[in-house]
């Protein structure tokens, strides 16, 4: 899959541009991501011991949202009228996944939208754990599926 | 440091809150934080063979306004008058490194925005190669170093 | 009317979820909302002698601004490209009423649009009058009627 | 109190203008408002026994982010770099309490924020039960205190 | 041209309404939209002396960025799913002149997002330039085309 | 004054940076900028005859609220907490003229804000003409005047 195609956003002189897609048509795409914030050991019992899941109400929050606001942060994508953000925030042994999938009935995809639920709700987890533990690292922020467009679907392997 | 003190942003029940800092003194403060974005060669090697260096613009000027709108984009952040705001994006081994280096005077520091300048630069490279390479991975995103709250200075260990 | 349903944003263990409208059919809908500003009389002679119109532009106007910025503020709402806003202030007995009708081709209502026009626009009042009275009340605020979607028409009762 | 000074926004011809608030001390202000949303008591009963609490997460969430955004949708208010934003959500006989409390280091005072930290956590609130109850209304959206600045403090009559 | 029709944005009594689109088809069309900022030869040399190209591409995103901004700038402007946007810098006899190109499936024309991303570009350029000419002036911003809608189109004359 | 100093946006290599402001003093700075909008003489005849000032005060509006949104539309300004924002909508021969003025304690002037201010209102009343004349031209839009700054005063001469 890698160094195939070329850059759609750089023309042939190598400056930036907004890809032109009025003339694809409509469809119903769907676009997955993942990253992980890594944590210590204390830092996820404190947080499974807290009385209330605030904390991951925040987050899953954040990623909604900036979602939303992907064509603000990402110069050169296209503002997309979203169908459904989802976001999932799960225990993992070594920290906390972040999970997204983003629906939308577009003429592009939603693969920045995904990525960008994910890294905002991991900005959001870190901020809240921040006075905790400096040391917390936002990993592995990657989309893991997408659907819908024309150049076929792709899940990410193994 | 792990495990030390409170979940500032969380209360004794658990409940989000955005932290009081209206009685700390305004003091100059700094950080810095960086990432990586992995890339196979062959990306790497057309990223580095583009005519014009747009992409690595587009990159650092994301990362700028990104760092602007982190108040927007992390719920309990507080809205900070950025004084300064670098991004650095350069080409390492297995894909390219950003940093970044936030300066303000305020009562709470800049670990949020040194940290959303990166991500958001990250995405923006993400969304520049994913026509060519859609497994990108954005990783170790990570606090590098703070200074001049009244919790002294940090810097990551090795 | 009431308690008929689910919360169709919370899925069944109470999280907040953005709901999917994918697989909804654009059509034409229209929203409705009103709120009051409830100010004392000396107050509404002060604004009826006013030479000119601005404050009531300014009102109307923030209102419509409002209601473009809905998914921004409604963290579960949908991006929606609205195709009309309207804003009525209308002196009444004890304040000034605020009316707004929205219209849109989308696969969800724009309910909370309408009530976003009315609490801005009637925000924009309270800080105008703010330096004169500042017992005034926003109250009231509520959807008059909806149309258009797949549950049928809605209008408030008397 | 009403019907004293003058509509500082307005000029002596009736037109909108931007208070000058350059000369004024920096001094720590708070400001307080509350509002109630109005809901059945089915609603309010399936509301209680939902297994999780985002729903109230999310309404304050929303608070908290909308007082940060006061600026963008009250068309006269100062940007303002608020210190804190605090809200609380609360259960009452005829519906739900919302509170805020908002404090910054600045030359004008806070009540915008803290009136639209109210609106906001309300809009939120509505935007979870309107599929369960349209008839929701959000009423006594008012300013409760507020402090710090040259004019005295002000706190609500009974 | 000039003179023809009416305000479309104002009733008959004068206020501004903003146009109901809802009706209209959804059909492909353009705008674009120049502008010039007048500079001084010292100037332009040392423009054109810079070693990287990093001015222009600063410029390009910005009035990209600014194009996506147009709802929110211009008050009766609809938000419209942009398909394209596209700006151009050229150095020109007195100094370098912007031009712009949206593209959007849309009920109504894109000309405030041509006009928005030239004027954005301009402000960025001359924010880059002014600690060396603050004489800059930003001139002739206009619509030079636009098609699609059903007016039928639109090319500005010699 | 024009080809002297250096450009502060670009480094030694022409890459772009955000000025570091953070060693300056805060100081009170004032900053006027104008522009106009060229109009045919039918088009001004009907702007005067309509019976409400609302296009005036549309036009001031977004002005005030687009110098506000200063920091997020030009990329290398810093975000200023702005002390007030005055635009001026007046009548001339040929168009329409706008002045605005911007006052703020910041380490760093407001000319751009100044500038925004004036963009911002040229486009909102170009948006509300446009249906009546295509040809509106906004044009010599550029800084009148700063002070408060370490440099010393300007004032564009006749």
């Amino acid at each position: 899959m890698s160094g195939q195609g070329s850059f759609s956003h750089l023309d042939v002189e190598g400056r930036v541009q907004m890809v032109d897609v009025s003339a694809k048509p409509v469809t119903r795409r769907v676009a997955e991501a993942s990253c992980r914030v890594l944590l210590s050991a204390p830092t996820l019992i404190r947080l499974a011991n807290l009385p209330k899941g605030d904390a991951v109400a925040v987050a899953r929050l954040a990623g909604i949202q900036g979602a939303k606001r992907t064509a603000d942060l990402v110069p050169l994508a296209h503002p997309l009228p979203l169908d459904q953000v989802e976001v999932e925030v799960l225990p993992v042994a070594d920290g906390v996944q972040v999970r997204s999938r983003v629906v939308v009935n577009g003429r592009t995809g939603a693969e920045m939208e995904a990525l960008t639920a994910c890294a905002t709700a991991a900005l959001a987890l870190y901020d809240m754990v921040k006075a905790v533990e400096r040391e917390a690292v936002i990993t592995d922020l990657r989309l893991e599926s997408k659907s819908g467009g024309q150049l076929g679907s792709y899940r990410r392997g193994g």
